[in-house]
């Protein structure tokens, strides 16, 4: 690995009326370029991460920021679109095919996108199960397997509701109790809505450079340490833990637990490194038991992971300060680059009051349809950084 | 550059009723594996080009060759998508972080695409015209500029349809006369029905290996010698020849310019190196053009190229002996890798009645939305190849 982070940026994560995902993009964009002290001219290759914003989505991007002629290539892994796009500027600036890269993720979620062709064959293979539908499977089968509570499921949102709060780039940024999860709308037992994130709209960008090229750009950078994209069964995007339709596959790891094997032994890092993590956390289910898969706690321990304190801020290991996919909804080609700019701002210790103090060591996960998940580990490049070196707070 | 090609697939281009883009893409992938020798358990990437097939197309195609967990990346470049995907892989075993890739390129054109919202930036971009009106502008200009003429325009589609009679893998296999085409129905003056390509369906599909990897494979491969890849405006598609809707960008060099440069010079080759090349004539006007742009001849003399013979197999530099898009029609997402699978046939010395007697090196070039071209040169790596080692006719 020889890439690091130079700057990112984003466009808040939201509603925006008749603002266009192309918009977002700019100004996510643009946020980056001025965070990395970088011209738009340094980049010579641009990656775009979307789902819905059209055909040569980073091209139209591209055009607002000026006609350079770099090579554009526009990536889609649905939710892992954003890790799928930051691997692939890693493996370009490896190659030496290109020493700067942009990497832009946008979205505006379409009303009633679930009904989309897009998402036919996937629905197919699942029986027919909309998203919750399939959240909830998993989940019931993990509370069978292992205790895990209804309570515990409130709490994952109650922490999540708390650090979104003080996200400025969150969708929802109100603290929830215990019993107003509990008592809010049921979807999929056991699911209710504010154990569910929301489809939203916006944008994140980051700057990627050789370490060699990072030394053009500001210095308290973050090393991009390992990365990992893996694949499940299609219809097997929620871990072991999903029922499967047909045997070929079953038993077989999970997409998550592939990607994180492969993001700890390219980072040389182990789970009892990090300092904190964003986990997809599509639903409380999903937060519970990719943090079990992702090894940041025992396989039937993800729900006293929450309760115990563990993962809040103030914890050994929080999970989500930003606030998650709970707070911040989900962008879907945009989340998982938000994800890489929180760790980022983490790391250089600007998140203001949802910092991890003393945070070296950051994961990020993601985890979509198709089965496919994403792990990217990230690490504090420069010693006199986390603090007060760098005094803006985002 | 370290990466060759070990194999190709296709799955025909044409109509297919109800068979999906997923389903053809399945065999073009397949075909790929076993003309390579190869396992699809060897794989250890797979990249998926395409535009219209739906979130996670290549997970999808994936689950049908079997679980093996490995990263997926869909990818969407609109005309260059394949050949965008066909770099990414390049990129990809030169970092290390892949040895065999597969690379598939698959499409359904579904009706009435151009009033999909993929396509809306981009109509808005260029005044609401359609492509063929683009198309037509651009030659136009072309024929005031340099006096080419219909003639010529006619005898580039009665060149290509030749060539496609031959090719199995042509939607239309059919020689037209200059009378036919010149008296065919006129769509946007000056181009006539038989001067445009048609959108179709089918899928190709590529094995691609690091240099050192491939020795595991078929022994007669193609190195991947160059690519470029490059974007002009949003609005600019078509080259210089196409006018602007605003001053910035105008005069700047073509996406095709740009990206055949950056192949040229990574491959060390030059346009008097080449042997053939498969050329974007999604109409007449843009092979003329393209030609010119790519270097094949002079400015002004690519009407003259198809006049003279030159570019007719048995000519000093064969354009589409495939065919090209007038005989093949154009499934976008699948069209960039069906030229790399033709240059793969021709260089083995397996194209059949179509072949290009001793070819050895070759230019692919796509040109699509969004100003997006790419360029491939393709090399014979094996010095017993090129004539009857491998017996097989595609």
């Amino acid at each position: 690995m020889s890439a690091a982070i130079v700057g990112v940026g984003m466009h808040p994560f939201g509603r925006f009326g008749d603002k266009s995902a192309i918009e977002m993009g700019v100004d996510a964009a643009r946020a980056a370029l001025v965070d990395a002290r970088a011209q738009w001219q340094d980049i010579d290759l641009m990656l775009c991460a979307h789902m819905y914003a059209g055909t040569g989505a980073g091209h139209h991007i591209s055009t607002q920021l000026g006609a350079t002629g770099i090579p554009i290539v526009n990536l889609e892994n649905a939710c892992s679109s954003g890790g799928a796009a930051l691997r692939t500027a890693v493996m370009a600036i490896s190659s030496g095919m290109a020493e700067v890269v942009l990497v832009v993720g946008i979205e505006k979620m379409p009303r009633g996108f679930m009904d989309m062709n897009y998402f036919e064959p996937w629905r197919r293979a699942a029986g027919r199960a909309v998203n919750p539908a399939q959240f909830a499977y998993a989940i019931r089968r993990h509370m069978y397997d292992h205790g895990t509570t209804e309570h515990q499921l409130a709490l994952v949102s109650v922490k999540n509701h708390a650090n979104g709060v003080h996200n400025p780039n969150a969708l929802f940024r109100k603290a929830v109790t215990v019993e107003e999860v509990l008592e809010s709308r049921p979807v999929c037992d056991p699911l209710r809505l504010l154990m569910l994130c929301s489809p939203d709209e916006g944008a994140a960008a980051a700057v990627v450079a050789s370490t060699r090229g990072a030394q053009r750009f500001r210095a308290d950078c973050v090393a991009i340490a390992g990365t990992g994209l893996a694949t499940a069964r299609y219809d097997q995007s929620i871990g072991e833990h999903m029922p499967t339709c047909s045997p070929v596959g079953a038993g077989s790891p999970s997409a998550t637990r592939r990607a994180a094997q492969q993001a700890y032994e390219t980072a040389g890092i182990g789970p009892e490194d990090l300092d904190f993590a964003e986990v997809q956390d599509t639903d409380s289910g999903t937060e519970i038991i990719s943090c079990e898969e992702l090894g940041l706690c025992d396989v039937g321990e993800g729900g006293m992971m929450v309760e115990s304190g563990t993962s809040w801020i103030g914890g050994r290991l929080p999970v989500n300060p930003s606030g998650g996919l709970l707070s911040r909804g989900e962008p879907v080609g945009a989340s998982g680059l938000g994800q890489v700019a929180e760790a980022v701002w983490q790391l250089r210790g600007n998140a203001g009051p949802r910092q991890v103090v003393g945070a070296r060591v950051a994961l990020t996960h993601t985890l979509g349809a198709g089965g496919n998940a994403c792990v990217i580990i990230l690490k504090a490049d420069n010693p006199f950084t986390n603090g007060a070196a760098n005094g803006h707070t985002q």
